[in-house]
């Protein structure tokens, strides 16, 4: 049976609402997601929360009894609360039905099967929480086999990614690693690490992939330094018809992953 | 000579600050970009502020002197203050160097010229300015003639779609009409209006695409409506090879008009 909190004193709220800090969310090992979207196809994906928040007036929603009974099935806690402790444990105004809190999932680089898929999406440096659940997005719509988060990338289980993920933090594996790791590892099988590159004269339609691609997309500011360029088995180039330099980060990837996906033979 | 205003309670630090909200920058027709690079790039793009506000510490930068200048030639008002106060006005924590305040730019939509470029792109009620500034950038890049935002969109001289924009704010032609108006609009003249949707089984790969072509996406959340939809010449879909069944609106667009570009002839 869900137990019932209503008070921003309560411990459990506060521990919860220290989530938002990614110090906290590293010592805990957990993080949150709010919407009953994004935590519907957690559960799909076979990710229940440790802890489940929703609100008196959901619970008759079918998809929030089937939340529910699935958290407390598998051992977690639910809790019926208030649209305000939600707000606030989200910190949005307006939070939906539900939040869950889950625990923090692998990003080990070697559990990786690089065989398992055509195209891999590999970002360093990358800044914005938010465009890292746009790729993440992007990475489940095209199939990628993973996210690979190279050097010091934003956190991906911030409230910001996870909510630009629309659920696909929960189906797209994220690995961590240093650039040594990663080349490293990448050098150990076949792959062709393809750089998004402004210093190139190289048409991104022009060459011949072969999967499986790795496709890099490096800092928002600064792209990628020239050693990792230096790495890269291609680099190629959007073309741009403005005034303006560079797309955004999440933009340039999901051009060049849909394109590298046209012209691979489909398997 | 610039004048130097520091302090919080300042009537025109306060009127400013005020630009924030919508309703008083409809007021004030009046609007706020911020950082060295989004105002440089408004002012190669013939945009001066008619406040400029700069730190005392970055008065020496060469790009910062010569926007004074401008600003100044122009007849507008160069403030000098301090980060405090920069930080105040565009509510973010850290702003860069300067921040410009800058009259409303023109939204009607029978001045744009069909006729000066290939493609265009069409936002229906695109709620998140993020998104909003995001598909401007992309606009620029791809040479679209500009953005026509129908019925209730993001406001496009918010600070959060003036900062997505990277300035594509100042270059990219803006305007904003109801449905019908803008359908009234387009047959006048040529014009192919191709609709992003999920519900359709063309591949957006397939169909010859003929200039100037009109890229119309959908709100995040519902897509466009079937009225709308009956209007499209042509209905697309970018296929999903994953768990979830939409790309972020503002990929979309931007995967739909790199592959338009691509198919169509060039000129």
């Amino acid at each position: 049976m869900p137990r019932e909190i209503t008070a921003f004193s309560n411990p459990l709220i506060k521990r919860m609402r220290r989530l938002r800090d990614k110090r906290h969310r590293r010592t805990e090992a957990l993080f949150l997601a709010e919407g009953l979207r994004i935590l519907t196809e957690a559960r799909e994906a076979g990710h229940l929360p440790q802890y489940l928040f929703f609100t008196a007036g959901s619970a008759d929603h079918m998809l929030v009894e089937a939340l529910v009974a699935a958290t407390e099935a598998a051992g977690g806690d639910a809790i019926q609360t208030n649209a305000d402790i939600l707000s606030k444990l989200s910190g949005k105004d307006n939070p939906g039905a539900v939040v869950g809190i889950y625990q923090e999932l692998p990003t080990g680089l070697p559990r990786l099967d690089r065989g398992a898929a055509d195209i891999w999406l590999v970002a360093e440096r990358l800044r914005d929480p938010g465009n890292l659940g746009t790729i993440l997005r992007t990475a489940d719509a095209v199939g990628a086999g993973g996210l690979i988060l190279v050097d010091d990338c934003a956190d991906p289980f911030s409230v910001e990614a996870v909510r630009a993920s629309m659920g696909a933090l929960f189906t797209v594996p994220i690995a961590r690693a240093s650039r040594d790791e990663f080349i490293a590892w990448l050098r150990q099988g076949p792959g062709q690490l393809v750089g998004l590159s402004l210093d190139t004269d190289h048409d991104y339609r022009d060459p011949a992939y072969t999967a499986p691609v790795f496709l890099l997309t490096g800092n928002e500011a600064q792209g990628m330094p020239q050693e990792f360029a230096d790495e890269c088995d291609l680099l190629v180039k959007i073309p741009m018809h403005g005034k303006a330099d560079s797309l955004n980060a999440a933009i340039a990837t999901a051009v060049m992953a849909y394109t590298v996906l046209d012209r691979l033979p489909r398997r």
